[in-house]
């Protein structure tokens, strides 16, 4: 038998987010109501396996999901805490606080509403983008509040579970200030940077490349959706806008030779954007791996590197990282083969066994 | 018999551009001898076999690749010129007017000087991060001179079929005012998003997704390279950050609701950035193909839709795009199927035929 199995939830709003959900929930057993102000979404969500377009009987209904666009969630979530008197309310919008703020102080049921925030999208909308495995390995955040009743939370946990997905419990005011860092900001950042070729010609965007594409990926995203989340977190975005406009301001001086060191302040704006891509988590959220070195000195004789590399390959160590290094002094380079801490000693003691000229 | 056997060739610089055209030429059938300034580099470049360190005989010399970073590139090209008499000279630099402008007047055997540019990189660098493969199917540029030999051209333009990549040719000012658009301003867009990373605490970066790794990849590329890119195309690249600066102001100031209709300026620059996506082209550099359309009305019955999903798969057409569009007066949705031109007919009289509800 499924645990799940007997479940049910709604989900309201079959759009990406939404249908994905349904797919995600009916895979893992529960049975799911897929509601939409449009008919022809949730005929679709119904179609691709996200669940039935049939009204579910209401206290019956354990878990309900507002996935609708930011404007109307408040309103959305009040109505679902009156409509199903026994279930417990989630949303999946970007930004906690004002929705929260707006309910505080009238909204009976509170205590059955708890917010989540799955950190998954697409640059595509509406329900034939949607998912099974959208959520998989993404964080999704859950950001309790002080009336949150226990067990909701842990509805909400399984929810997170269901769709595979990574829960991280937070603030919602933390919540709010790290979306308009890692989320909202690359954002704008992704449409400024895609807006300024409108009127750029065919010819010259012949060039572009993957960097390019890269930068402006996210630009391609809804923007009705955009403005009302952007406009939702107005104050931790606009703080990190000004942020920009000084950096920025700081670049144009730099490069226009406002002031003497022009080349040191841009490459000091160049190296911030290299410390800032290190302090990015690895995919799946962990932390940098710290390794250990072994660094040798490449022998200045043809053929003596390619015997390097085999004996290297021959240590059975696993090596992570290779990176050349020189002594400007000295004039000589070395190789600094990175391994996990434990792998350090084998490796120096292999390399200096084969004649190697390792360094202390 | 390798067509290009015999044919001889310098690498000057054996970083990941001078070191992957290595292994292109090598693989073609050229004869490459690899040269640098840390001889740590070159050993490391003829031991993945991107050629040998051993000299040329400076006479035998048909193409010399200039692989340097900006700074040293006039230089480096003329004494390339003067090294090897008989050579075509090319560099890989991504900024041309300067250097050409540098040699001008006083370097003899200008006409030999053929510029070009490979739209390929990395946030990787060094020879350890070379590939064969770095440019295939990449834009590379050819910006000839009015002084520039037929038969240096064509030099160049076997290197470029030997690595692989789609030639174009450009003017070299149009060349420098298209890089600025599609490779320096995202740049450093990039950089200032990750940038303004380095302040912020780890529990923030949990919530990264893959919209900010995708907008901040580049900028972990080398700060001392893109100085020295960046200054070399200053007025272009100038001209594109105060395009940025004036946009980003007005984002600042709807946002912060300066105006009465902030929503509305917010979207624009929202609805600004889509449209730039839509204008980069794909992968390999074709324009986005046109489709026609059949829009079949979604039934406002369960199971049906399943059948016109089945109905659709039976008609034995391509569908390039499937989208949802609404009539918001009639509250009925419609399937809009996306095929190439010339299977509309089909498509249609197969809808019809099975008894859907197609619009003219």
């Amino acid at each position: 038998v499924n645990p799940a199995s007997g479940r049910e939830a709604v989900v309201v709003g079959a759009g990406l987010i939404g249908t994905s959900i349904g797919l995600a929930l009916t895979s893992a057993g529960w049975t799911v109501h897929l509601r939409d102000r449009l008919l022809s979404h949730a005929r679709v969500a119904e179609t691709l396996g996200a669940g039935t377009s049939e009204p579910a009987v209401s206290r019956e209904v354990e878990l309900v999901v507002v996935a609708v666009p930011p404007r109307v969630l408040g309103d959305a979530i009040g109505h679902a805490l009156s409509s199903y008197p026994q279930a417990t309310v989630t949303d999946v919008g970007s930004v906690k606080a004002g929705v929260l703020d707006a309910l505080w102080d009238a909204q009976p049921g509170l205590e059955r509403y708890v917010g989540s925030h799955p950190m998954a999208g697409s640059q595509h909308s509406g329900p034939l983008a949607a998912r099974a495995d959208l959520f998989a390995d993404r964080t999704w955040v859950i950001p309790p509040h002080r009336r949150s009743a226990q067990a909701s939370v842990q509805t909400v946990r399984d929810l997170v579970a269901a769709c595979g997905a990574r829960e991280i419990v937070m603030d919602v005011e933390e919540h709010d200030a790290a979306v308009a860092t890692v989320s909202h900001l690359p954002q704008l950042m992704s449409t400024l940077t895609a807006g300024l070729l409108t009127g750029v010609p065919a010819s010259h965007l012949a060039l572009a490349g993957p960097g390019l594409r890269d930068v402006t990926r996210i630009a391609a995203s809804d923007p009705q959706l955009w403005e009302q989340i952007l406009s939702a977190n107005q104050a931790a975005v606009l703080e990190r806008l000004r942020a920009v406009q000084t950096e920025l301001d700081a670049v144009i001086g730099a490069l226009a030779g406002d002031s003497g060191s022009a080349g040191e302040a841009l490459r000091a704006s160049l190296e911030r954007g290299v410390e800032g891509t290190r302090k990015i988590p690895g995919k799946h959220g962990r932390a940098p791996a710290t390794y250990g070195q072994v660094v040798v000195e490449i022998p200045d004789t043809p053929g003596a590197l390619g015997k390097l590399f085999a004996d290297v390959g021959a240590a059975g160590v696993n090596v992570e990282d290779i990176a050349i290094e020189h002594d400007q002094v000295r004039q000589v380079g070395y190789l600094a083969l990175s391994v996990t801490p434990d792998q350090v000693e084998a490796l120096d003691r292999t390399m200096r066994d084969g004649g190697w000229d390792v360094q202390p």
